[in-house]
């Protein structure tokens, strides 16, 4: 017997994760898998679906009808109906609209409403279930229809109760360790009035960046957070689970940035995705390279000369290279995480460029010492040895700059600057070495 | 006036966030910085401190005494107050003496407890404010407690009551949504006995891997989880907002590693010991660069009759580098975020020869046009096309293979497979590039 079907056993009288059914499922080889994925309960198809990595999202739905996943779409919260239909609309756009079709009304209307967000725009990430109340309810009448809600299992992971007027108009949001001390006799409103300041809810519009509400969440260590439009009006809400995810995602959007990925090809199914977007990366990579080799063919004749040069010159962009990542990644981490303040740029750069140079000027004595010793020959360790400070010092001043520059530009840091970087100390590298080995050895 | 003063004068009434002070401060240069410090309110001065990136930690318990430090780190909760003295401790051993030494004897022993955890261990990032009550406690009893204590300020962001036994042992959980709806009048026992399973905590002990905990907060999208001893009895618990931090925190960890950088020692005022960490780095670098110089050595003789050979020599190496540091970089972030199962290496790497060697097959016609048309020698086309997919091939197969060779081998795979990626790359470009100029051109 499978793991699988042991686990679902093992848990028929209590509740079910679907995580933990996703998991299972994913240490399953694939002949396996497409045994067991007729074993998850039918409830949960569509919870098990988004849990596990994309690339298993297509076997699952068709392992079930539509009638089936709309079923199990039903339970879901409407963020997380809209991911649902949103992903399989990208490998089935017909299923999806059969599944759309099927949902209740209700439900289509907030699938609607929350894919016309943008990607980067809070409303994407909200879900329309909220508990709320009128400022004139009684603590008592809003406590039973909760219980009722909660019930009907309309409502999960609440931790809020936010207050309206009769415009939907979000007013105040009271933290459900609040309103149980509440007086239950008297109204929301009598209940605020003692102390108002302490239920302004801290809040977001349902257009602003998502980046700014992962921030305020850290900030004020939220559990949750309202959304409202424009005027004010209570949309949803975003849980602090929603923003774990956001910020993993983040961090492996940088990650992939600086490396040359994107996030979205690589977790496909199709793996042609994934390598046509590597290629243009390399292509930028290849071009900058060319640069490179176009700058050590100026010194064609040196080389000819003093074939040491050919041997060591590898050494010198790649150091560069290195304490430039170096340099880049502080850099990029610390803006993103936003440790870099406005004024901060300067003192940035001049720590950067004073660590580089450090490094440089004892990598150039050592590196120096080893050529010279290598080759016999003491200035071919002066040469390599000068060439190692001018890179290693211009690697760490465009290491900072460069996503300095970017970040002031709106530009996302990761991207691109490490390809402008390892132009820069192969080209510098290069030269210096080899024009140096020029002026002084020839 | 600056924009400190006018949020502190323009937030008198209501609650002061120590976040908000910590931005504002941050964005002052070091002279109006040194003037603000004194304007924090000294209930929020150890708050604001932790706030505040490190680097400025030593400024600001430069500027108050040991007893205003400790009256408000008494304001803190108890992983807070930990971590407060500990990062004292650092800089200034006998401040944290004295501060500590002015806590009450309670704070003091928490301190003591939550010190001993290793910094990967549950138990260290917990807070011993705890909402508990017993089995056999009538509901309206536990909220009136909870109320008072609510009103005394001992506890905070509360979202769960955790029920136990007369030996301290954790029972069950209750989500105060669900404690909202329980019958007043009954007793705990009652209300949960009508459906136990619902309320088994989702829990883990003091030394449980604190990668786990995120795992499981994550897996079960909590907003707070108890920890236990050994023998089950209730320590402490472990917030989301704390999750949050922990999550940034391995994701910049992930990405310096692989850059070769140490996150304590970045985020130090010294920049000497970031400095030094970062040098260890360049040796190692130093020498696998060393490495790749004696392979091109080899072929001196070669280099020395085709001098176009190490013009293009560096093109070959830094594709195989870009190569290799993408399929390194997908793999190293997808094991660190589970999305590779155990039975998924070999599926992995075969996708990444896959990729690299269609994206080889690509550059290598490219490449081996552009150099025959270059250097108007179609077998150099031959030749540097040729190791071109002989290298993006090693690339894609090695930077998939030491990253889950070192997880295997519980080596976290971002440290270190930089290098050993680098050198093969370097290795194994340099060699079949000359080696095949050797063979066919010479």
């Amino acid at each position: 017997m499978d793991k699988l079907t042991e686990y679902l056993n093992a848990h028929r009288e209590d509740e079910l994760h679907p995580s933990e059914i996703a998991n299972l499922l994913k240490d399953l080889d694939e002949k396996s898998f497409d045994d067991a994925v007729h074993s998850i309960p039918k409830d949960l198809i569509a919870d098990v679906a988004l849990e596990l990595p994309d690339r298993y999202f297509g076997d699952i739905v068709e392992s079930f009808t539509a009638e089936e996943i709309a079923e199990s779409v039903s339970e879901l919260e409407s963020d997380d109906q809209t991911d649902f239909i949103q992903e399989l609309e990208e490998i089935d756009e017909e299923k999806a609209k059969k599944v759309f079709e099927a949902l209740d009304e209700e439900y289509q209307a907030d699938i609607l409403q929350l894919k016309r967000y943008k990607d980067e725009e809070a409303g994407a990430y909200m879900q329309t279930e909220v508990y709320t109340a009128k400022l004139s309810q009684n603590v008592h009448d809003v406590i039973r229809d909760f219980a009722r809600l909660r019930r009907e299992d309309e409502l999960e992971n609440v931790t809020y109760l936010f207050v309206t007027d009769e415009h939907e108009k979000l007013h105040y949001g009271v933290g459900l360790d609040h309103l149980l001390i509440f007086d239950f006799t008297k109204t929301l409103a009598e209940n605020i009035n003692e102390n108002p300041e302490q239920y302004r809810p801290i809040y977001a519009t349902d257009y602003d960046d998502i980046d700014d509400v992962v921030q305020k969440f850290q900030k004020y260590d939220l559990a949750s957070m309202p959304i409202v439009n424009a005027k004010g009006r209570l949309l949803g809400r975003i849980t602090s689970d929603d923003i774990l995810d956001i910020i993993n995602e983040q961090a492996t959007d940088q990650m992939y940035h600086l490396a040359g990925l994107n996030d979205d090809a690589e977790e496909d199914e199709n793996i042609f995705r994934a390598g046509k977007l590597r290629a243009v990366w390399l292509s930028i990579n290849l071009i900058t390279a060319i640069v490179a080799s176009i700058v050590i063919g100026l010194f064609e004749s040196t080389l000819q000369s003093v074939v040491a040069l050919a041997i060591l010159m590898p050494i010198v962009a790649s150091m560069g290279g290195n304490a430039g990542t170096q340099s880049l990644t502080v850099v990029v981490r610390q803006l993103a995480l936003g440790d870099i303040a406005k004024h901060d740029a300067f003192r940035t750069i001049k720590k950067e460029v004073l660590l580089s140079l450090g490094n440089g000027l004892l990598f150039a004595l050592i590196m120096g010492i080893i050529a010279s010793v290598w080759f016999d020959k003491g200035m071919l360790g002066v040469v390599i040895g000068l060439s190692m400070i001018i890179n290693l010092l211009s690697a760490g001043f465009f290491g900072s700059v460069v996503p300095l520059l970017l970040k002031r530009m709106d530009v996302d840091p990761a991207i691109g600057s490490t390809v402008v970087l390892t132009t820069v100390t192969d080209v510098v590298g290069f030269f210096s070495f080899l024009g140096l080995a020029t002026l002084i050895l020839l």
